[in-house]
């Protein structure tokens, strides 16, 4: 068996994901779980790590944990302060040691970024944005981070200038699992057409939100449309809002897009109608990537002199 | 005892109300209780009713019970097929009969109104409407009745020319009680300035809510910024979303708010930050009102010729 040299832990509110490392930066192993932050007290950080990569742990060896995510907010396992814009998206430097019990096992958390003008926070996402960066490290742009809560970041000579959070996966989520309109949003199933067509809707007219909201269950009583239209209708509305409120950024920059591959899809095609042409860049890779420097600082300073 | 001459029910997904009306017009009883439409199977309306009302019956009489709102609806007692723009508000006799085991009872339900370009619904809100216009019948301008599904409705000569439906009720309590904001938005309280700072905020730039509602919880976490204040923002941003879709019909219209005393209180503080004076009119008077056509029509109609 190839040795795991260290261990990337993406560990959100609803999610941890563990990715072991090999020596010349291959994933070995991955651990995916619904062990999340909200399903936590403090003390059980510790045994649901172990839980999730005891067996990647050896007796005699100290393994490096570098952690992104909620996991360092204050309802985390430990609350590590932010860096505040502007500022590089991760510093090893700023990496904060989390106590454990376990002799095997050496954690670290990066810091989130906040923003004071107007206040605005990410936990993970600052960790994506290092990744794409260490190998792209020329690139001045926009990244769009679909999700929960969508990120728009803009990155200037290395740094993260300013962001904007949407709640727009959320909302998605609220609208279909809990209002009026679940009823007529329920079924799965996709229409691009739909889609694209409220993209367009809401960018030509990005206010009203809640008549346009409303209509949709107006469609589905007087029209009888179907919930796949109505469900792709809903994420090209919420979609195209967010899109339209960062006109300014996408029209002057170029975008890479960091998300799950259906996430990315959606705000590809949606910008992909106004002529961008946006870069994807695959989520995991950049949680890996963005940590490989902080793994790499830790595991230096551990060596002996 | 004063004779009950009538009762007006009305009857919505969450709440039952019943009036029972004098021969004068005047309040004699009432009752208000949860037994929502959303509650109940087509069964068990009838019994629930007899619940409500069962002490204003009498042996040798039928009492004409006139009812507006979701009883009408698909999910309702009884599918009462929609009146459509342009039309009367309520016309006596479109209303519709519903079968009942109980002699002493006499049900009928008022019919709601759609509109088909765009497509948009209401019941109950049409008979609040009638209310307002059989006490004014020369009224020409605008209604706005707040709510979980607030309205805004355009009358000429008398009929519903058009209206607007926005989820701004709906939204808050998504967000308030479901949402990442439950947090920061839980306490109860108020701050009148937050709240016309935040209707200024949606006026002068309706786009991206999605941005604004996250940045209610940054401030939260960065600014330790309280719960009332942030619940006062989230009602001004919703509200101020809402009236700025509808600026063209309140700016050239007289307004008249149908609602409860809390909602009209805040539309009208909303509203009259840009001038506007509307007037108030309280929601159960219009119900009221609004079936005492009905009513009179229904027990001309029983009358022996």
């Amino acid at each position: 068996m190839m040795t795991i040299q260290w261990v990337a832990l993406d560990w959100g509110t609803t999610n941890l994901n563990a990715y072991a490392i090999g020596e010349r930066g291959q994933i070995l192993d991955r651990v995916h779980n619904a062990q999340g932050m909200s399903r936590l007290e403090p003390r059980e950080f510790e045994p649901a790590l172990l839980h999730a990569i005891g067996p990647w742990l050896d007796e005699d060896r100290i393994m490096p944990v570098l952690a992104c995510g909620m996991v360092g907010a204050q309802q985390g396992w430990l609350e590590v302060p932010y860096s505040e814009t502007p500022c590089l998206p991760v510093s090893p430097e700023t990496a904060v040691s989390v106590p454990v019990n376990d002799r095997r096992l050496a954690v670290r958390i990066v810091p989130g970024v906040c923003q004071r003008q107007p206040n605005d926070v990410m936990r993970g996402e600052e960790t994506q944005i290092a990744g794409y960066l260490a190998q792209h490290p020329d690139f001045d742009g926009v990244f769009c981070l679909p999700g929960t809560h969508s990120k728009w970041v803009q990155i200037v000579n290395g740094e993260i200038r300013s962001f904007t959070t949407f709640m727009t996966g959320e909302l998605f989520g609220l609208l279909t699992q809990h209002s009026v309109l679940r009823f007529c949003t329920k079924d799965p199933g996709w229409d691009d057409a739909a889609f694209l067509e409220a993209v367009e809707t809401a960018m030509s007219d990005p206010g009203g939100l809640a008549a346009k909201l409303f209509s949709m269950r107006s469609c589905a009583l007087l029209s009888g449309t179907p919930s796949e239209t109505l469900r792709a209708h809903l994420s090209g509305l919420l979609i195209g809002s967010e899109i339209a409120a960062m006109r300014k950024m996408w029209r002057a920059s170029d975008v890479v897009i960091i998300g799950d591959r259906e996430n990315a899809r959606l705000y590809q095609s949606a910008l992909a109608s106004f002529d961008i042409t946006p870069l994807i860049y695959d989520d995991a890779q950049a949680i890996i990537q963005g940590l490989r420097s902080v793994a790499m600082a830790a595991i230096h300073a551990a060596e002996p002199a």
